[in-house]
Order: C-alpha cells, then sequence, then structure tokens
C-alpha cells in the first residue's frame, strides 16, 4: 500500500466560509485516498516516509469548471468587444486554427502544463468542434495530471461558415467518433458540449439529448450570459419560456449538467436549477471583461443552488484560479453596490471554497480534505513576502489569493498522483 | 550632447483612447530629453548608437498617482473590512513599524525595485508619519530612479493612541524638519500630505494650507473615499457643506492639488475640483477591495476633469500598473452596469493613456513621446507568448495590459536615465 504523507501549514475549506486550519499537521493519503489531517501523526504510519513542507500551506487544488482550451492563445485580447462581436472577431477565428493537429499539440501542452503548475487539478473544459484536436487535448492533459471533462463542441448553425463549421451529419459522426476514442483515457473522461443553443439545430440538440441518456454522459454548455444572447434564444424557441428550457426539453439538464455564467438566471430560473441539481459555473472576469453583468452569487448560494467557479478563459483574462477567486470576491463587491449595499460580498474563505471544494463536489468529492476524498493538493510557498506581522495561515491564505508570486506552487497532487514539483 | 536612441514598437498615448503607432520606429532623446519619434533616423542621427529592441515594444512608462508605501508589506490583507475598519486592524499597525528606521530601510529598497523593475517611474506617494522613516522612502526612490512627490504624512487626531500618533506640536516641527532634509533630493520631491480631513486638527490644516503658499508645495490627500467617512467628516466640519471645502478652507486645493478616490464626488464637488484644476487619482481596485464604490470615471473625463490612476496599495492589492490599468476598466465596466448601462466603459487605449499620460501630465509633460517630455519609457517583450494570429501593436499592447508576464520588462529609463535593465 503507498502511503502519502504531507507536512505542512493545512488549510481547507470545510464549508463555505469556513476554513480548517492545522498547523504543523499531518495530511495522509492511503493509495491515492486521503484518510485524514492530524495535529500528530498517528502511531501506525510511524515509519512511513513524510515530506516535512516546513512552513508552507498545503492546500487543496482548485476546480476550473469552465473554460475554453483552444482560446488560450487570446489570452487578454479583444475586451473592448461585447459577446456576440467577440466571438466573432476573435474566439471563432482563434478556435478554427485546431483543424491543425500540431498547432493543437503544441498549445494544448502549454495549457495543461500552466493548468497544473498553477495548481488547477480538475476541469471541465470545452475543446473546439475539432474531434483530433479534442483528443490531443485529452491526451495532454491526461498525461499532465489534470483530470475531469472535456468536450468535443457542437455547433451545426450561426457558426462561422467557412471559418469554424461543421453540419449536422457532421456532427453527430465526429461526437460519435470522439466518444468512441475517448475510451483511451483514465483521468480524462468526455462531456457532452452543445456550445449554446443558438449554436445548435434542434435535432442536434435531440441528438445529444438522447446520447447523454444512452450513455450517462454529462453535459456543460453556456445559460443566460447576456441580454442579446438571451433574446436571440428566444427568438428561436418561441415555445421555451426561458433560456434553461431549450436544454431541459432535450434532456440536457440534470444534476450532472453544467451551465456557465447564469448571469440574468431569475428566481424561476434559478429555481429550475435548483430543482434538477444543476451546478452554477460563475465567471467574474469574462462577465465583467465582456460586459455581460455580475451574476447573482450570494442569492445563488442562499437559495441552496450549486455554485463552482470558472476563469472561462478567454472571455476570463486569468488562467490562474487564484486571481479567478479574487476576481469572484471583487464581482461581488460590485454586484453589493449594485444591489444597493443589500447583499453580503463574498468573503476570502467564501472565494476560497468556492474554487475548491464546490468545484470538488462536481467531482463526487466531500468537502475540504475529508477522508475518502483522492488526494488533490497544492503546497504552497510564501516565505518571499514581507511579513507585517506574524500571520495566521487564514492571513496567509488571503494574501495569496491577492498577490501573484511566481514559483510560489511547489508542488501539485492530483488524484493521488505527485504531478508538479517546482524542484 | 549624449543622444539615447530606442528601436522597437513604438505605442504611446497621444490623447483619450488614439494611441500613436510607429513599428520599427525610433524614439530619440538628446540629454534625456525627448525629440521625437522616427519611422526613420533623421540624417543628423547617424553613427549615434541605436539600442535595436526588434520587435518589443516601446512604451511610457507609468505615473501611479497614489500609494502609501508603508503598506506594502501588508499588500493583499485584510480585503475583508471596511475602510476604517481596516485602517485601525492593519494599516495603522503597520505603518507604526516604519519607526523603526532599519525596517524602512529593507521594506523601501525592496518597493523602489519593485516599482522600477515594473515600469512605474512617476509618483505621488504617502509616507508614514515617521520624518526619518520617509527620509529613507526618498532616498530608496532617488537611488532605484523613481521620481515625483512623497509625503510624510500628517496625522495629530483621530489616530491610533500608542501605536501611531503625534501631537499637533510634533507634527508641525517634523514637517519642518523633514522638509530641511529633503533639499538633498534631485528626483524626489516633498508634498504636504494630510493623511484626510478626520486625521488632521484645524490647527494643523491651517499650518499646512500656510506652509504650501509660503513654499510652493503641492498637497495630495484622500476625498470623498466612503460614505461613513464623508458623514464624519460632514460632523467635525459642519461650516463646510461638502467635504472638499474643508480643504480649500485652509488654502489646500489648487492646481498642484491631488485627490485620492472621489468616488462618491457628486456635479458640485466635480466642479468645484475642475474649476481648481485639482487631478483625481482613480483607484478602481482599492474601491472595489474595502466596498467604497466605484467612482464616475467617464462622467469626470466627460466634464473635463483631470483624472489619474493610482495603485493605492495596500487598499489597492496590484502595485504593477498593468494590472492597475486592467482594473481601472474592469471597475469602469461595472460602474457601465451600476448606471444601468448608459455610461461607456474605458477601452484598453482609454485605460492606457489614464495610467501613462494623464499621469504624466501632473508632471508637467505633454501626452504621449511628445517632443520636450523627459525620457520615461519602458521596453517590452512579449514574444513568449502564443500568437493567435499576426497582431497589430495595439492588439499587443492589450493583451500586455491583461496578461502577467513575469519578467516582461526588459529595459526602463526615468527622466532620461535607463534605470533598469533584465539582462
Amino acid at each position: 500500500m503507498a502511503i502519502t504523507i504531507l507536512k505542512g501549514a493545512i488549510v481547507s475549506a470545510r464549508s463555505l466560509g469556513k476554513l480548517d486550519i492545522t498547523e504543523k499537521g499531518y495530511l495522509v493519503a492511503e493509495n491515492g485516498v486521503i484518510t485524514g489531517v492530524f495535529p500528530v501523526l498517528p502511531e501506525h504510519y510511524a515509519g512511513a516516509p513524510v515530506e516535512d513542507f516546513g512552513d508552507a500551506l498545503i492546500l487543496q487544488s482548485f476546480a476550473d469548471l469552465h473554460l475554453h482550451a483552444p482560446q488560450y492563445p487570446m489570452l487578454g485580447m479583444g475586451m473592448d468587444l461585447p459577446l456576440l462581436d467577440w466571438l466573432n472577431a476573435y474566439a471563432f477565428p482563434t478556435e478554427a486554427r485546431f483543424a491543425d493537429p500540431d498547432y493543437a499539440r503544441t498549445i494544448y501542452r502549454e495549457l495543461a502544463h500552466e493548468l497544473i503548475s498553477h495548481g488547477t487539478t480538475r476541469v471541465c473544459m470545452f475543446s473546439s468542434l475539432h474531434t483530433d484536436a479534442t483528443l490531443i487535448l485529452m491526451d495532454e492533459l491526461e498525461k499532465a495530471g489534470v483530470t475531469g471533462f472535456v468536450g468535443k463542441v457542437n455547433m451545426d448553425r450561426n457558426n462561422a461558415p467557412g471559418v469554424l463549421e461543421e453540419t449536422t451529419e457532421e456532427s453527430k459522426q465526429e461526437t460519435l467518433r470522439w466518444l468512441e476514442a475517448c475510451q483511451d483515457f483514465t483521468h480524462v473522461k468526455p462531456m457532452l458540449t452543445p456550445r449554446f443553443t443558438p449554436s445548435c439545430t434542434d435535432e442536434l440538440m435531440a441528438f445529444l439529448g438522447k446520447l447523454a441518456a444512452e450513455r450517462d454522459l454529462p453535459v456543460q454548455s453556456h445559460l443566460s450570459e447576456n441580454s442579446a444572447e438571451i433574446a436571440w434564444v428566444r427568438q428561436l424557441h418561441p415555445d421555451c419560456r426561458q433560456y434553461w428550457e431549450t436544454y431541459a426539453k432535450y434532456g440536457l439538464w440534470n444534476d450532472r449538467t453544467v451551465m456557465a455564467h447564469c448571469v440574468w438566471s431569475d428566481e424561476r430560473e434559478r429555481k429550475a436549477m435548483r430543482d434538477a441539481g444543476v451546478t452554477v459555473v460563475h465567471c467574474a472576469d469574462s462577465n465583467q471583461n465582456i460586459c455581460s453583468g455580475v451574476a447573482p452569487v450570494r442569492v445563488m448560494l442562499n437559495e441552496g443552488l450549486k455554485v463552482a467557479l470558472g476563469s472561462d478563459i478567454a472571455g476570463g483574462d486569468h488562467l490562474d484560479m487564484f486571481d479567478v477567486v479574487a476576481s469572484a470576491i471583487r464581482a461581488s463587491k460590485a454586484r453589493r453596490m449594485m444591489d444597493g449595499w443589500q447583499t453580503d460580498f463574498l468573503t476570502v474563505p467564501e472565494g476560497w471554497y468556492l474554487g475548491t471544494s464546490a468545484g470538488a463536489a462536481y467531482f463526487g468529492e466531500q468537502p475540504g480534505f475529508a477522508p475518502g476524498n483522492p488526494l488533490h493538493a497544492i503546497v504552497l510557498a510564501d516565505d518571499r513576502l514581507p511579513q507585517p506581522h506574524p500571520l495566521t495561515p487564514a492571513e496567509r491564505l488571503e494574501r495569496c489569493v491577492y498577490r501573484r508570486q511566481p514559483g510560489a506552487v511547489r508542488a501539485v497532487w492530483s488524484d493521488g498522483r505527485k504531478v508538479f514539483s517546482a524542484e
């Protein structure tokens, strides 16, 4: 039996707003599965090797539940444009380059490395419509140690003719070919990915819903990001009272469904998400960058919805989840102001929970370093920063959320395996 | 005569929203003063040495018009607290440590280096109330090549008894002692710095106003940052209709006055700023972090106010002005949403102007790389980033605003001197 013992200042997000802290503690896993966090090493682990990280922070790694891999090359561009213009001017032409497998290999290898070296070990990720590039992406994630779900994008209408398009038949056939090839992967699994309602014909949506049911596949897409988009969906589906119903009517709406944004979801749409157990992915940077709005995260949390965070590159401009957590906190303060100071902002421990435990929950984990969870952890050194006074682990965590520290991530574990070491 | 010639992709902010771009251009200075930007090197410079930076961007360096040097050690901390609690729990105890000159020397040397290596060459900066530490700060800035203004802080009431306090008499005497010693510096000059109205007795304010007039000294302070603060000022100065009048009545309100924040300045207060020629420093990160609000920057610009940017560390959590520009842009999008989509957000070229030319104007410069300006410039390499398509210099600038690139600043000039080189 393989025993992993990490020693350091262990901080985890046990529940929304509540940190568990064990200074000079031991985080122990057997065969990659956490058995506990201990202030003193239990007798029966005596003699097992301990990786002692001294005073460094040992934290849960991140879950990024919404990002577009083929938009990685255009990170931080086109931010003066609104969503639909930005898609046509930047996103579609950039994604189109992934028809070239060599280009895909180069870019996706770099992306996978950047994810792991910044402590993101679980993802729900959009690829492009290209089957081969999607398989290359999954291969690179698998090799780097990133776990989770990836989707070949389906988009058979309102796409970019001559640039990025597929017919309904191509979309179906390629999805089947892709699913066949996905069986090669252990840690990265397929997820059905209609781009968003305006991009998919009814025929294709029906096909994907049937596939989801037959093969027990999870689904990801976009929902109620922007008011122009919502109006467009209403035009396309006059039979649906709300945007979410365009997914629900095809069987794409259940407790394994992940919906990015939900900026404009009203009480009724939020109730539909809660009732179905849909996971909302809040993408604060992206929503603010392309002027979509600021999602009512506090209200969603109060109502009991499942909410996690996404970098949403390249609408979002930060891949590093430390930044994504900080952005979610900052956005919640903007939202507070927009709500006439009526809603509470996200505190640092709350933001941290959303970026770690809340995302991990989608993969079946319990909050924090709970026994039974696969070991997903990062070791973070902050000793190069000045100390204004002796800092508590919670203060140190806060500072690490806000401050960029190149090279501060010392080591990363993903599903029990050590996948990154700064040494 | 010393001639400096820099070759590269030259981008500068000529006016709000308008970039001047000269690819493979020559930026020329004689004795540290810019003579022009040329697509072809003029004949009479033939033979002079050219520093050829290839395809790298050559940009104006930044002006950071509001930051608190002694809060540098607590960067990114206490962000869950509102302004007045945050001052007592974090800012005052942290500043108090600068009674120790050795501590000041260590921290300020690091701060000065971080400013220069990230391309900030002009500042208006708060020190603490400590005269000796303030002189050490000015010395370290001078040595590193940072130019501009620094103020010993005056705060003789409502301070932190036993932690950070000075009597009225001490404040006066120390200010005079400090001003005497400031004559040793060439590029860093003194600026009178009443912390904010609640921190200064009427007697001290009157003293500072008299000093400003007698010695022709500029003034910096805080204005209308937070609604609790504004209510407090009203209580303290029942004779003043608005916050700004508490500065104006003591002669601290003129065209060399710099006022940070102005989040809640209404039309009347804004008119008072415009009429007097006061410079507003917008500190987007700080205002959002400690839930002060989002300043109406677009309205101020439309009304013809002078507006520049400040990192406001450590209410702000980013010292790097690339981030500060991005934050100002993002905040303007939040403000747009708060204004019912009625005000335009700041575009990237507009944000860039505010972080460079608008701040430089306070120091008497013309916008962009105008002939007659002292040479303040940074060379920025972005060749490690992937290219989604062949990028224009404007697109490259946008990406550099949004993306963190450790080590991307290759060289910095400040007032004609090369003060940083990554080699």
